[in-house]
């Protein structure tokens, strides 16, 4: 462990949820010295029994000495740090996030702090909370750092380390380009998916009709569904954090839709298929193995 | 078997592909004679070397003797009959077909044919061809009949302990809604998948930052572009042969999107979050199990 040996042994986490608790179980088998961050004593107390930390506690105290602290809270607290918590980051510390959205993060962050670096570990489940933390959760990920031209070189090599230790890819990548690529990946089949599934209630399909199209749905309908049935929170975040990005395209995609109706209503069908031949190039693109 | 002992022993079956193929196995094996057309000398020696049919032909003549024919071949043959098949099909004969569009079918079959029952047995795979049929295709699939007023009630029948004798689950549907319904849950997954794929070409992504969205994607995306990723000329049927009930679907899913998007654009968080609740609502009233 190259920033193990030029003393980075001990690491705060904020947060202990999905991504911080499973930083936590990995960063200790590790060997290093794990102190976590949270608010509330039930997460205390639970956080303390699954070991997610050594040190568990809800005062920002314990992160005064680690020189590399982990940002891992929901993404509205990463965005508004408290006071209480900014007092207690050592200006010599490491601090990186994990917020699924780079650009507002480093806007507030690069003014707060000289060593801060954005990334965001593409790795998730469904589940959520203290109870969500697992080991190995990063393992081939790619974990995507964006950092900029004010970015420190030592405070990114710490970060790459931090990645690699856990087994995942390194990638490096505009904040901006990262986040419209996340509208695009991430975002925008919530947003398809979510509209396929209004849609029932728009058509106003209900009574024999409805049961009819739930007795005849299959694994194609189940699969597009998939993200938009998923959790609304979650949703909600995606939505408020990325909100220029996900207009822009929605707008995309509007006229990519609109684009297959015009085809279908003037029953160019040549046309169809040379835009459905399309779609099958870029997906295989995106997928090939 | 009910239908056999009223005299039903001779099934004829218009078309070997994965439909047509693999009722001809499962028939064979109830112990029904089945009569195989085909169009091309190539099919036909497949179809006998697999053993699709006991009798295998290119000649519709091997028809005539036959109390049910079943009209298995691609949707705008179905729906453009030629007139030797026409001829060879006795007025006494029960004829079905397997099309996954129905009102159209109806309205040329109709008058084509005094005891035609339309369905639709909702099995498949992506496979196609002479090779694709397979044993117990349609065990617990819904098999739809869509009968009319003017629908022969025996012929009905018939169809009915065909259904069953297969293992399918008998449905009984108007054929506008099963049109509608089929639109929504088959149909429009293509199309919103399609649009999502080739919004990459819209937003114009490419070089490094195309690369870093293939990346980044994920389940989510993996799954909700599934469909439209599919084998074109499938996709190209479906919008030809279902074009009206699609293109009203297009226009519901084009307000249940601009619903969406003007919230995001609003930033009305509560009721981005209703939204996305209904939609998680939605989709597990279509999946509970």
């Amino acid at each position: 462990m190259e920033f193990k040996s030029k003393g980075f042994n001990k690491i705060g986490i904020v947060g202990l949820g999905l991504i911080g608790g499973s930083l936590g179980l990995d960063l200790q088998k590790l060997g290093f010295q794990v102190f976590g961050l949270v608010h509330r004593e039930t997460t205390l107390k639970r956080a303390k029994e699954r070991q997610l930390a050594q040190v568990v506690d809800t005062d920002p105290q314990i992160l005064s000495d680690c020189s590399l602290i982990i940002l891992a809270s929901p993404l509205p607290e990463i965005i508004a740090p408290s006071k209480e918590l900014l007092n207690c980051i050592n200006p010599n510390s490491v601090v990186t996030d994990v917020g699924s959205v780079k650009a507002p993060v480093i806007k507030v962050w690069e003014k707060l702090h000289s060593k801060f670096v954005g990334s965001h570990p593409m790795a998730g489940t469904s589940a959520s909370g203290v109870e969500a933390g697992q080991s190995e959760l990063f393992k081939n990920c790619p974990w995507v750092a964006t950092p900029t031209k004010g970015t420190d070189q030592e405070a990114l090599e710490v970060v790459h380390h931090l990645a690699v230790s856990l087994g995942s890819k390194w990638v490096i990548a505009d904040a901006k380009a990262h986040d419209k690529a996340v509208a695009l990946i991430s975002h925008m089949p919530v947003i398809v998916s979510a509209a396929l599934l209004n849609m029932t209630k728009e058509i106003g399909l209900q009574g024999h009709d409805l049961e009819l199209a739930r007795i005849l749905s299959s694994s194609g309908y189940k699969d597009t569904t998939r993200v938009g049935g998923g959790n609304p929170s979650l949703g909600v975040n995606m939505a408020c954090n990325n909100t220029e990005s996900i207009l822009e395209a929605i707008n995309s995609y509007q006229l990519s839709l609109e684009r297959l109706k015009s085809i279908i209503k003037t029953k160019e069908w040549e046309e169809l298929q040379t835009e459905l031949t399309q779609a099958k190039v870029i997906r295989s693109e995106f997928f090939k193995s």
